[in-house]
């Protein structure tokens, strides 16, 4: 099959034929349809956070499936899926208690001892957070993919695997937004019109977005928000707090920076909760002042929109078909496998929300 | 009436002879029986949180009403009374959805043209707090103390308006914490062993005190303590972690120090969250690596427990007299108003637990 290779940090990916293993018991061999360009691919491509070389990046994806191991009893045989990165091993402490996305997942990743699931000729490749999905074959555990309703167009459905889940699942799961509280979301890329999104559907009074990239009003309006202030301003948060009666409910960090978190958690209401989705770099450290913690303001992290993907991915579909929550216009352009290079490259300009690569 | 005054920070409190109003229509004049000293007190005698001056300190008092204006509706004249600094107006978007503790209060305090509460001749003295109960009688708003069984101690009371209600409300309120979780509580004073008190009261499994001074051990085990942690060994975060299979579910900070907020952060387990109960001072920040959010690690702050004193004092008040929450271990010693100085030298050295002034 061919894949896009990631053999140095920093290094342009490469198109290559690499070999597939056969499922072991419990895994499911997958036929790609569609996988999203995350911005997360691009923390890992830069090197800010560590990954195994070689590897094939790609960790948002859709596909049907083509084979099943022995012990597979989640999805058959030409079952639709969407694959997502929390593979959980189903009975740690965090798994038992309803909280996937913490799952260490020792048990649904091969030891070091087992063949590995990716490779050319004599060369093992490294499995990227449990998918790699910039390639026309996945092979995944059965608990890293859910079997979702055929008459879902599977390049949306990609999107869902991960920056829809995250940005959903932080107003849903992690800060359970409620109806008439007020929102505000820093960073309009996909998990953020994604939360921009599921606040409104939470019944958000007020959803603020928030970002540098004025042209980017119109879509967070479609999504959603009913303001927007430019983060480049010195006097955002003052902004939004002025606008809120004394700052919101909630404020979403959905971009990945220790100063973006700090800007989250200065737009805070008293008793206000800071959620950082994005992942900020290894070395980042964010500060607040302590006093204010006298207000009863929260900051908290939020990995992967805090889901129970099984859950979750067959009810945002259902939101999807239903009309209520939009994932067409987060797809800014569909590409080829071989123009991955460039999605990343427009990724770095800010301005698109999202590129999707699809499989012929 | 006696009172013991501050006119300037860090200077030694003066005994003088104060005036003290008459009530305004929502105002409750109380004989003083007992004032707890805190250290928060200390934090404002040394100017680390600002304060007007002059004034008279103290915010942790029991005593009996002894007049009420034309509008008090909630105490009578001869009640026994718990005061609490957390004055709620009762009307406003924290009151009315029971988070009296993060009231701004503007309703409860007397504005810049009435006549003040306190004062030596012409000379009008600022109230601490709402309370200033350094002092034989006090003249508070009626939604600034409440009304107790009369067969409970005034001594062991007093303690309940501050330092118990703090750390108790951290436990159940604030952090919510559950039968058979895992709780570390930094800093061994009164706060700190409230903390300890109602995480046993509430099922907690393991309950780790934390501290610099070892000879504190053996009291926090009276309180509920399973186990004891130098805090100033080096390695006191990864004790933690050792002993509770990954880090606890919860950590208290009942200090007021940036250093053991970011302490208890580095004790969690996934999902795990640090509240911040001490009042850390002004300039200090908080810093956390980015990183750890993806844990799905909580910081946030509780503000005197998020209480809601009308009905929590009086369940506190049960808890003790059915002998399931200890007050009598927190006192360490007895004194008059003319110790209060050297109640404060003594705090200063780490060593007791708390002095109650009682009144004759």
């Amino acid at each position: 099959m061919k894949a896009a290779v990631l053999r140095q940090v920093g290094a342009p990916l490469v198109i290559e034929d690499v070999a597939i293993a056969d499922p072991a018991p419990h895994e499911v061999r997958i036929r790609t349809v569609a996988t999203g360009v995350c911005h997360s691919d691009l923390h890992f491509l830069e090197g800010s956070y560590p990954t195994a070389l070689p590897t094939i990046l790609g960790h948002e994806s859709a596909g049907v499936v083509e084979a099943v191991g022995s012990e597979v009893r989640t999805v058959k045989v030409g079952d639709h899926v969407v694959t997502c990165l929390s593979a959980f091993c189903g009975h740690c402490e965090h798994c038992v208690t309803g909280h996937l996305s913490r799952c260490h997942a020792p048990d649904v990743q091969r030891g070091a001892e087992d063949p590995p699931r990716l490779g050319t000729g004599d060369m093992p490749m490294a499995q990227f957070l449990n998918l790699s999905g910039f390639a026309e074959t996945m092979l995944v555990h059965e608990h890293a993919c859910v079997a979702i309703r055929p008459d879902m167009p599977l390049d949306r459905a990609a999107l869902i695997g991960c920056a829809v889940l995250t940005g959903y699942g932080a107003i849903v799961h992690t800060a359970q937004v409620r109806p008439g509280e007020t929102v505000a979301v820093i960073g309009c890329g996909g998990v953020g019109f994604a939360a921009i999104n599921a606040a409104a559907i939470a019944g958000a009074a007020r959803i603020i977005a928030v970002d540098r990239v004025a042209a980017k009003e119109a879509l967070a309006r479609t999504f959603g928000a009913t303001d927007f202030v430019d983060a480049s301003s010195d006097d955002a948060a003052k902004q939004v707090v002025a606008m809120t009666r004394g700052g919101v409910h909630h404020a979403f960090e959905a971009i990945g920076l220790a100063s973006t978190a700090e800007l989250a958690f200065a737009m805070l209401r008293r008793g206000g909760a800071a959620t950082v989705i994005g992942m900020i770099p290894i070395g980042q450290k964010v500060s607040i002042a302590g006093y204010q913690l006298l207000a009863e303001k929260t900051l908290r992290g939020s990995l992967m929109g805090s889901n129970r993907f099984p859950v979750d991915v067959p009810r945002i579909v259902d939101l999807y078909l239903a009309g209520k929550l939009k994932l067409d216009e987060l797809i800014s352009r569909r590409i080829g496998l071989g123009d991955v290079n460039e999605a990343f490259t427009e990724m770095k300009s800010g301005t698109i929300a999202r590129s999707v690569i699809t499989f012929a």
